[in-house]
């Protein structure tokens, strides 16, 4: 567990607010340590710091009213999902007021004809995708947690289809949200684009509720392609599994999903899913488009892989077989954690040019050899993004510090490649140094701009950027 | 012409910024009343405000100088690319200092392995084509104007490409930028996607060089498409034709451009390009892919159009017929022109949800022909963009009135309609009153940012919001 750093709080102002909160909202304002500590963060390896009471919202209205009685008492305001960020995000490290969005959970409106929809922030990703699947559409953005929508946009996340759909920021329309001083505010009207005054949507998106919260979202949506395509094959070496990825991209085949196993991952995923898929660096893909289209996809596919060494390629249509391998693609996560049990597993999410891909993948391989760690590698490869999931043992300082220096070097590799520290998982508190790193001075417009729209610093303070 | 509001002018400061340039920059520093006039605003309808200098800018460091001097003596700052905005973006409301940026015209990096270069902003979307075309990349956005690609990011330009491959603020990886104090930042490495802090690169894109100026841009590139089809086809009315693009879009099918020429709008065409369309509706398409799946789309798409009673339906691969059909494309407006000589044309933008498109149309056409307007109207219908070009004698106020309340009756409606002022031109001095309109509270969150970036307001003050 790594100690997070405590900001000063203002207690009177905490004291006041969490009365006022308590009659206001009676039992939807909560402050066991239980609730508490629930909201603070429990995911990876942050220490939990707990907020001094959370509020289940319901309404637009509900948030503002919450947000105005905080400004008032400059207490913090932390803006809550489903929890699944990784960072951080949700730690109260100067206490105050969790706003759980959960309740705000209704699918407004789809406008089927229009490709796009208007949620409130607390609907997940799994529960627009069922609602939306009579209608033939989809939303693609898939990070590995059911999230919330909320959280997904005020995190900028992505997942297994960016490297078709885009990410976050690509997916959204407009957003409302409640701003420092309680104000409501609607970035965008509904329009597929815009030259209409500076991009406030696009500003909120990744800003991890520290500049605004989100209450309202209105989303692209896909319709579900006429045929879908899944396929698989091996490579002798992370490196021509990643020539590969370059190749595909390069050639501009329109892939929807292209991911990156590496052996122990496909060992993991063996034990855990049952599969018996040879344990050496594998790649994962869904084509999408017409029935013709998607066998011609595969097939360029299949032509690029073998002239990098790949074997047992073998794509499908039939919707089980590619269920069963997505789906134990997405418990990459447990059955990484299968391989040390009582482990705590801790993710890198560095994102570099894809011509960089296979020189970092291979160095990060290396350096953990070298480190000792088990650490199994996933990544959104068509974009340049991995993940190497350390498994640590929380407990011992020396695997705790030699962790630390692992993700350090590692952000620091791809800062030299001209990538980023993190690809989807956001800054929270973990990589606030490094975003310094990366991005320099321009970290100061971002202070700049933080201190115009929240003057008393008290959305989710001690996250992104030290004010 | 319409009267443009003068803002107050810092006399003794614009006199000291002129004397410290004219000795900095000698030539480079131009006064003349020719070349100021030229840099004021000269297309369309605003009257023309000339800066009090023009310097031509070589470098970031210089432009950051310039910056300097004009922030130490409270003297705007105008970025100047080609001139050919619309709406009063490179205006001089209060005098002060233009920075051309032609000379910084150099492509400083293609990396076609990761599909993206890095540029200068005096490069045109033009020459940046020509220099690629050998690499077999190309850069889609493609506003009328042989822009410059800073002007383009500045306004968050887009074009017929748009449906397919986005705006600018889908297309640029990073910037590098002069802030208003005259520090250089980077907003973003070039990885694909990021989830660093601030969407800073988003910020820029669309800020009209209000909150800083575009000195690189990090552009992702495309690879040219193994086939190109294009298509043309004619429809009973206006309303079968977005009828059909509605459809289209519905289905999925990825054209790579569906752009509506009205009836009056192919008269132009073909009297300007020699050409014997017939003279109805028309939608003008481009599908890219491979050679089956161009031709897949093309058929799925005539199967549509005949359904809506689309006729004359050609789809070819020929280069040449392609390109003669989008020359005359490309040279609307100035066949629009011919249709009314010495008349100024004066183009709307608007841009709704694609459900909205063939009612607001047609609404337009009603009003035009009300009006007594000769307007032909062109649209990026795919995503729900159009332009009217109104063609005014100028010296007419009861013309101009007209058109103003035309222009002003078409925002709303589409504003109505959770559709937007402006889909590519962007708010400049013209469109500052129905930014208000459609976005209300929140741009006074864009005036806290702006003040907080710029704040004596020297960066090309008086657009985009009134601070």
């Amino acid at each position: 567990m790594v100690q997070a750093i405590d900001l000063p709080r203002n207690e009177s102002g905490i004291a006041t607010v969490t009365g006022v909160l308590k009659q206001q909202f009676g039992d939807r304002f909560q402050t066991s340590a239980a609730v508490r500590e629930q909201h603070g963060h429990t995911t990876t390896w942050i220490q939990n710091q707990m907020p001094d009471g959370v509020v289940f919202a319901r309404s637009t209205q509900e948030v503002s009213d919450i947000v105005k009685v905080c400004a008032a008492h400059k207490v913090p305001v932390i803006a809550f999902g489903t929890g699944t960020s990784l960072e951080g995000h949700v730690n109260a490290p100067a206490g105050g007021i969790s706003i759980d969005l959960t309740q705000m959970n209704k699918i407004l409106t789809v406008h089927s004809e229009d490709l796009d929809c208007v949620i409130q922030p607390g609907v997940t990703r799994e529960d627009l995708n069922t609602h939306l699947r009579d209608q033939g559409l989809f939303f693609p953005i898939d990070p590995g947690a059911n999230a919330s929508l909320g959280g997904m946009a005020a995190t900028r996340a992505s997942g297994t289809n960016a490297v078709r759909y885009g990410t976050m920021k690509d997916n959204v329309l407009a957003l409302e949200a409640v701003m420092a001083d309680g104000r409501i505010i609607r970035t965008a009207q509904r329009a597929k684009k815009s030259s209409a005054g500076y991009d406030l949507t696009r500003l909120l998106i990744g800003s991890e509720g520290t500049l605004g919260i989100i209450t309202e979202i209105t989303l692209k949506l896909q319709g579900i392609p006429e045929a879908i395509s899944s396929a698989r094959c091996s490579f002798p070496s992370v490196d021509a599994a990643c020539q590969t990825v370059m190749q595909v991209i390069q050639f501009g085949i329109p892939v929807a999903r292209i991911e990156l196993l590496d052996a122990l991952q496909v060992k993991a995923c063996n034990a855990y899913s049952g599969l018996d898929l040879p344990e050496t660096p594998l790649l994962l893909l869904e084509f999408h488009g017409s029935d013709a289209g998607v066998v011609e996809q595969a097939e360029t596919f299949g032509a690029i892989a073998d002239e990098f060494g790949g074997t047992g390629y073998t794509a499908t249509t039939s919707t089980e077989e590619r269920n069963a391998l997505w789906k134990a693609r997405h418990n990459a996560y447990w059955a990484s954690l299968g391989l040390r049990p009582g482990a705590k597993g801790i993710s890198t999410d560095v994102c570099v040019p894809i011509s960089r891909l296979a020189e970092i993948v291979s160095a990060a391989q290396e350096r953990l050899a070298e480190l000792g760690f088990m650490a199994p590698i996933v990544g959104h490869v068509g974009d340049g993004n991995f993940h190497s999931l350390l498994l640590v043992d929380e407990d011992s300082a020396e695997e705790m510090e030699k962790a630390q220096s692992y993700v350090s070097w590692l952000a620091e590799m791809a800062i030299s490649m001209d990538g980023t520290c993190t690809g989807e998982h956001g800054i929270g508190q973990g990589k606030m140094p490094y975003l310094v790193k990366e991005l320099g001075e321009a970290t100061e417009v971002m202070v700049a701009i933080k201190r115009a729209l929240d003057p008393d610093n008290i959305l989710n303070p001690g996250k992104v950027v030290t004010v």
